[in-house]
């Protein structure tokens, strides 16, 4: 391209956009370096998640190969950098304590002692959560008649990778580090389309058919061997007081017991909503009162409408799929 | 991997192939540069919208750091290289005309000059940007108790990456560039799962809650503080005459007034359908028709029935979260 | 960062964690290498979809252009380059055979010749897939009045990304190939949020509007001149005995005829329902029976509540879009 904009009266109008630009950026904030140090970037975080992804399951992510004979030495410069990193991140992060929306800093010292323990402890977690993944393929593998193998499952599931994110960020939320758990998340929803807030509690064998559009709010709680379909909502009543519900922590989310199965498009809503084990909820059922043990939740059976040109027949939908 | 596939007889083969494909492009187009000047790739306007966030807000989606005494050599750089870049991807765009979908060709020189003039404008707008976006980021944090700080949601909410794109995106669209506008509003829509087409009007202060399935077509009209939940559509009615449609660009999509809320899965639609300033629309509802003001709209509530082995009960749906 | 973490203690505690991750490799699986032949990994598939939607539509995806006099070399070099990877991944997909979720490993030899021979017949039909990719582009245009021209659809609607890349995985499919056609589906999942497996049999001119949330099940049948919008789920019904439907490969999805058009977020769900030619599925409709040719199928129209402080109201909804 010969075109270029480098003229006299060009270069003036750049410099006005510069000054206007970092006008704004003091007096609306946003920029990091201007406000103290600096926080974990998107790009960063995203970095970090293959990482740790890419030592869960390697080679299925990336390309790199493990020497078959000796892979501790591999296995060990890998965890070292991707400590490191994770490391340098929980640092950034753990200097930003937000209060009522407002962000104080911590001193640079104790923000990385901190930081040390929490990535060793995040690390020395991985086998327990190897462990627990491994539950969730299985879940998948007896869950969907599609799949036909486990590799495949761990290769081509977006509910596999959308749990172990959510295990390894889930870890560091329960750990109060701020801002990294929920961008972990954002990774994943971006991904996945699947939207689990890192604080959500989720028992074993957890699977998640299809994904696009699930929504998981932070203060679920998930018991043992539950199979959800895409669309489905874990959600909160409406909202009167926000700041006070954000400072009481109050619990805002359903709770699903054990052995539950929802179907597409569910919406169940209320920190009081229990789900009891055991039970199966019908695909597009909005439902804000709990349900009992070993019950099935469906519409009550409205009409469809089927038109031709001479004649209009109604049928009744059965939405006990 | 020491096996490879050059034999003669596979040479001759692979020569076949080429020449089949050729023989394509030629038939049925869809090759860049077969048909005149490049246009813009979904490549370039990707790397686009990166640069322009971050000079929204630096350091928070890469790792760029800038120097905190003296930020205006830094920013002058980067301005000045995303306005190069900006002028090159807007003169490919606006060299294609479309009509009726037959893209015809202008001339470089004319071209070049809007080029120049419209990227300048909107590097110019960016302060002014950065104010709504700031209005966006604080109905954020307004209506999601699960939000700890301003910083938090820059970070990680997928609504303000889509709002901020969507404000740079709808600048362009005002300025009537074809191409990229729809395509940076696609890059967000990979992203983040909602799909606002770049046409759509939207005021202040715009909150999407978890955002994935939201679409807003390019007629729409949004005031005010107005907050939408996952799978919100704001849609056409059927399409008689897409072509006399296309022509016409009549307002196919609903107007929003302000302080309106919209609940998760609800479905509105049509150009003449307004919803009144501070009404609730509640989850899953099937809107066609105009909502006078201060207006909850629910659906009248169907029964669900509970079935245990041995009883079965019905429910009234309480749709008003 | 002038933070390091290589203190003694913290090397023993390195050491430590890195033996009990490869004790868990070694427990429960999950690491390529240790257990045979490596599988192609996630990154790769992604390069490979890049590469063929290149090839597909030349400079559209990338920035790469071609000589205009002579676009037979470079073509020749693209299509060879992409033949090499293409033969490999193949050859390391098609040396796991899965047999009851369990994989077997077959001959190097074997394999290469299949892995050989099936890249190069995916090669020779890129020509006749763009043949009918080029319909669903028809298909795009006619369908949505917000397009401009083919070159709008070709660079930003999700719809033809998804078909396009439907298209080869499902060739893939055809030849039995294992993992790679499901891993080129999620890659497209993931960008586009619509979920189609590659066993789905789609016909020309094909359109999805929107995309977020479509799900097409692995033995869905689609007819010709089909449209759907976001949020359509052709799936199966509940699923009592899922080892038996994977071994016996029964069809459990929809069938849907030619020329019909599905609103958002309809379900239709079952191995023995059929949608006939020419009808009309209204939005949010959940169907598991079959519908005749030329019916236009809604909800018995359910009553809306509008609340205001002094008054309610009860209208009917519209279902007919």
């Amino acid at each position: 391209m010969e075109n270029t904009i480098d003229s006299k009266k060009n270069e003036l109008r750049l410099n006005q956009i510069t000054e206007t630009i970092l006008d704004s950026y003091e007096r609306l904030g946003g920029i990091n370096h201007l406000e103290g140090p600096n926080l974990p970037s998107k790009k960063e975080v995203s970095r970090l998640v293959k990482s740790l992804s890419t030592i869960m399951f390697p080679g299925f992510y990336e390309e790199a190969t493990i020497n078959k004979n000796h892979p501790e030495g591999y296995l060990l410069a890998q965890c070292s950098t991707v400590l490191e990193c994770l490391t340098n991140l929980l640092q950034k992060s753990l200097r930003h304590e937000c209060k009522d929306g407002v962000t104080c800093l911590r001193s640079e010292g104790d923000c990385w002692d901190d930081a040390v323990e929490i990535g060793f402890r995040l690390m020395e977690n991985i086998p327990m959560i190897r462990e627990v993944v491994h539950q969730d393929i299985k879940a998948a593998f007896k869950g969907d008649p599609a799949a036909s193998s486990y590799f495949e499952i761990v290769l081509s599931y977006p509910s596999v990778q959308a749990i172990l994110v959510h295990r390894l960020a889930h870890f560091l939320e329960m750990q109060k580090v701020p801002f990294i758990p929920r961008m972990m998340s954002e990774y994943l929803h971006e991904k996945t389309g699947i939207d689990i807030h890192p604080g959500a509690k989720i028992g074993n064998g957890f699977f998640i058919d299809h994904g696009t559009g699930v929504v998981i709010g932070s203060t679920s709680i998930i018991g043992n061997n539950v199979k959800l379909y895409q669309h489905v909502t874990l959600g909160a009543l409406s909202l009167t007081d926000v700041d006070r519900l954000r400072n009481e922590q109050k619990k805002r989310h359903p709770t699903v017991e054990d052995n539950v199965t929802i179907y597409a498009g569910a919406t169940i809503l209320g920190g009081k909503t229990v789900i009891g084990s055991g039970s199966v909820i019908g695909g597009n059922v909005w439902l804000t009162r709990s349900v009992p043990p070993d019950t099935t939740v469906t519409f009550d059976s409205p009409y469809l409408i089927f038109k031709q040109k001479d004649k209009v027949e109604k049928h009744v939908i059965d939405y006990q799929i």
